[in-house]
């Protein structure tokens, strides 16, 4: 095709996307058109004008390019792109946004050229550095990664975590586009089209730019994504200048479209405006090279070597752990927000420092890599106090719907860290991550358990968090001890107990010496180790129940949404006694025990309670 | 003074603030000392200098100058400077982080000079920003808000955030100072010592910046205050060389003395480098002029004029609530995060346009923000969608400990938003604000109970969230219905009744559907309005539990944290037969009605299990 002929096809290709835009937003009663308008020729340029290498019978090829449409809701852009190149019918185009439709308002897995769902702003950036670092530094593959981005959402710190840790990491394999066109959902964004502001602060941050004048102009748009392949040690932005709604004056440059479907009587008067359209037309992906990464072989894990009654921090444990089974699942990374010499990660980056990303204290940005990994078949560990979770709630809540095998490992959970105070203190973690629908929750009280249930957690497919401690507890089980997700563990039960007392992480310590104290006192208490806290065991939690009459929790969390309401929502709706021991007072600093005390989560509290208990 | 004396008075202080840096820590076991002896020079410059104008005997007084340590480890410095300004005593500081002390481990709202609790990392300047919008816009009052920020953390994206709204609002009373220590918890920061890489970024995002060379040299801290005090339009950035640990060798500029207390051996030969420390020296601090902000009377709210029977969707009995209220409550603020259409925040901005703030698509500056104006004594209204808090949890945690009066409303909370699909959906968010300790969760069915639960909101000093729907739903109640905070309305009840069905937003309108079509069969169910999720009626769900047999909980949220378990925490330890009924499916796009029915959450689910109840 001549330089002219291949303007004009991929003009016709970008009349074709704005015909789908219009008819299926309209048809559908909502959606975003106006949104996929601005961006219709920097994503067709880069598709179908010979930069972008995807073998679309093979979405999972480890070497394809990478296309990620950070603002998700120009789905009447994503699509479309994808009609074009043979892969959706124009009949299927209509279903956009019905119940059991593949094409979901925001971009799903449902739709198999999606690499990972977005929607919430500001998020795809960090999934395009996690692959990109895949890409450049574990699979060495020459895979590009390309990450559609909205002017609107380049107010979302997120953003910037990105940027600095994609300059940092030189991902010359990383090309962002940015669609300046000028309007967020309800007016102007703060720089609209000042393409400098853009300029100024991205180039500041380390990336290459180019600026894109008109991103309307497919000459302009392919030179500027010609420039970004020869950009070397760092990754490259393109600004580009377009215009929301472009080729509809009804709605172009309009405030007042974002989100919004056209009436049936001006979907007619916009495709008057839009001229012909020539349905049949089609575009041409490139085919990447056929590459794979390079081949690993699994060794069996090294033995446990723990004493028992010694004390160690589960935390500890954690990144014993990391050690030990990577030689097993070789895919293993981890990732770590700067404090990698307390959630113990960095025992595993001692040892494996290839296979370890230091993410710095940017927790959004390292949970949305942690993501980009796992859609390129790694297994990231992703660290941090267990507080600053909270920081990622939100990526991590998206990385849901991308169904991908994602852990987390919080430390410093709870009261129990002692004087650094409530900033530290992860009161919340239980309750944010049970929140995610299919998740595991795991709460190892000893080192064997944490070992064991880290290795659970690589056996999974699916979302985990590992909830450790700072502080050293005793070594309980023998290393051939099994533990599974979904399991607990009786530690003392009797046919005289009285009460059953649940525990997991510092509280079995607690419930463990409540036990021995009411022993002496001629009291039996059945003792739960909960390790797993989502799933819960409701068969033996039943049974308790059953048995004893009365179940009590204790835990080193708030007691919204934590190990209490666990087990009362795993009981459900069987009717059960339960009381709950959790931090509901103000936490301040001071020495653990003091703590544990003051909160009433320690063993004084427990001997307490299961007294009051018997006295009924 | 002469500039000689006055430089040698300041010395004498710096020594003595490191003198209780070391030996406060080393009493206490742990603390971080060598984050605050890098920046000793720069907050004692500040605080004696003559630059802070504040009156120490009157810490609440509105035209205080106001500093906060983003940096909030660094108390061992924190501390230390109020006991130079005669605040606390040598005696105390020496409690430091003992259990019950006012000096905890992070700056707390136990030590009055605290104007925010911080700790978790990159939220300082956000508040800072609140402050600062406060002082400018709204009390229009001269005094300044100082920000001491590590290097360390500005990796956190939510740092650039309020970088852009600052140099968007024009914050020429806000002064942050950057003490590049070089050094982050478990070794160098990305930058290092490189200055310009900071200044870069910082001049690119609209900030004026001031390089010192030499953090530790007063003359060089005074002159760059100086200078900062004459900008005009824009917000101040201190960018200061400093040196951790300085001014003792064996810590000094040493990585593995992050958080990290000298030991008695240690700590002898620290002091008798420091040389002799004048204990009796003391600093000055200037008064402020004694200026209050403009009067504010309150006059009557307007009534409510909603007709029984209309649809109206409670994101807009929101809008139309702030709107009513604020002349009843002038201390009434709302921030938005550029959806202020969707929220209806917007209802509330067309009428008070001054007393609005656009905050665009930066979550994390927004909650911030908002808690700044709340410690000056305003009542903000912090709004967006349900989901997309979720990105602002770690501030929405640590607001807490500031003990604010601030307020959250979530629009577009679960499936029933209909076509836009998960990404869009809140189906986390109970769990997320239940799980704050002293939480209030609120979640109104209709616009009358909309308009009464902001009401009950306003009166309530604290955290509240407020969940409305995207949808409309019916006005049920009169205009003289009374709520309140953990209230509920009974809607149906018999002495027939098989089952109690409670709902509260979008599900209680299924839950009133259910109960018309069974009572058409014969059958009686009571229906429970849970408006109050958090605390909950214990008492009038004890009644119906025992009244009616069983409860079903129906909620538009995923199952953990939500209405289920609010309501089985609320009656443990009574045992309760209590079903759930809630989304558990993977949610999809699709229409309300449809997503409803799929998650099993819609009347036809709430009749099949009533009748599954009653034939036991």
């Amino acid at each position: 095709m001549t330089d002219t002929a291949k303007l004009e096809h991929l003009k016709k290709i970008a009349t074709l996307i704005r015909y789908y835009a219009l008819t299926m937003t309209t048809q559908a009663g909502s959606g975003h058109p106006t949104s996929g308008m601005s961006a219709t020729e920097l994503m067709s340029g880069l598709m179908f004008g010979g930069i972008f290498r995807c073998d679309l019978d093979n979405p999972k090829h480890p070497n394809n390019d990478r296309l990620i449409f950070s603002k998700g809701h120009a789905t009447p852009l994503f699509y479309p792109l994808y009609a074009v190149a043979g892969k959706v019918s124009a009949e299927e185009i209509m279903t956009y946004r019905h119940f059991g439709s593949r094409l979901e308002g925001h971009p799903t897995m449902s739709f198999p050229y999606t690499e990972a769902a977005t929607g919430s702003l500001g998020q795809g950036l960090a999934i395009g550095v996690g692959i990109a670092l895949n890409g450049k530094y574990l699979d060495k593959l020459p895979y590009m990664t390309y990450i559609l981005l909205g002017d609107s959402e380049m107010a979302e710190g997120s953003q910037w975590e990105s940027m600095q840790l994609a300059a940092h990491y030189k991902l010359d394999n990383l090309v962002a586009v940015l669609d300046v066109n000028r309007l967020g959902q309800r007016g102007e964004t703060m720089y609209g089209w000042d393409l400098m502001a853009y300029e100024d602060r991205i180039a500041a941050f380390g990336w290459e730019t180019v600026i894109v004048k008109d991103g309307h102009d497919f000459a302009e748009v392919l030179a500027a994504y010609e420039k970004a392949m020869t950009v070397t040690d760092k990754p490259t932005m393109i600004i580009a200048h377009t215009i929301k709604g472009k080729g509809v004056s009804l709605v172009e440059n309009q405030n007042g479209w974002h989100g919004k479907a056209l009436d049936k009587e001006q979907l007619e008067q916009a495709l008057k405006e839009l001229g012909p359209v020539d349905k049949a037309v089609k575009g041409e992906v490139k085919k990447p090279e056929d590459l794979k990464p390079p081949a690993v072989k699994p060794a069996p894990a090294g033995a446990l070597s723990y004493k028992l009654g010694d004390s160690l921090a589960t935390r500890k444990a954690y990144g014993n752990a990391l050690k030990r089974l990577y030689p097993q699942f070789p895919n293993l990374v981890s990732l770590d927000g700067e404090v990698s010499n307390s959630t113990y990660a960095k025992t595993f980056k001692d040892a494996y420092p290839d296979k370890f990303f230091e993410m710095y204290i940017a927790e959004q940005n390292m949970v949305g890599a942690g993501l980009g990994f796992a859609t390129r078949g790694k297994i990231p560990f992703v660290s941090t106090f267990a507080a600053f979770f909270s920081r990622a709630f939100d990526q991590v809540r998206m990385s849901q719907y991308t169904e991908p095998n994602l852990k987390f490992a919080g430390s410093h959970a709870g009261v129990s860290i002692g004087e650094d105070g409530p900033s530290q203190m992860g009161l919340e973690d239980l309750a944010m991550f049970r929140s995610i629908r299919d998740s595991v929750v795991l709460y190892p009280s000893d080192a064997v358990s944490t070992e064991r249930l880290v290795e659970a957690a690589l056996k999974h497919h699916g979302i985990v968090y590992i909830r450790t401690t700072r502080m050293g507890t005793p070594i309980r089980y023998g290393a051939e001890e099994e533990f599974h997700i979904g399991g607990s563990k009786v530690l003392y039960q009797s046919d005289k107990d009285v009460a059953t007392v649940i525990g997991a992480g510092v509280t079995l310590v607690e419930a463990v010496a409540a036990y021995e104290e009411l022993k002496k006192e001629g009291l039996n208490i059945r003792v739960i180790d909960l390790y797993s806290v989502k799933p819960v065991d409701t068969e033996t939690l039943l049974a308790a129940a059953k048995d004893t009459g009365a179940l009590i929790t204790v835990e080193d969390h708030y007691l919204a949404g934590g190990i209490g309401e666990a087990v009362l929502g795993g009981l459900a709706p069987n009717p059960v006694k339960v009381y709950r021991l959790a931090v509901t007072k103000k936490p301040k600093s001071g020495k653990p025990v003091e703590l544990l005390d003051f909160e009433e989560i320690s063993r004084s509290a427990i001997i307490k309670l299961v007294k009051q208990i018997k006295q009924g």
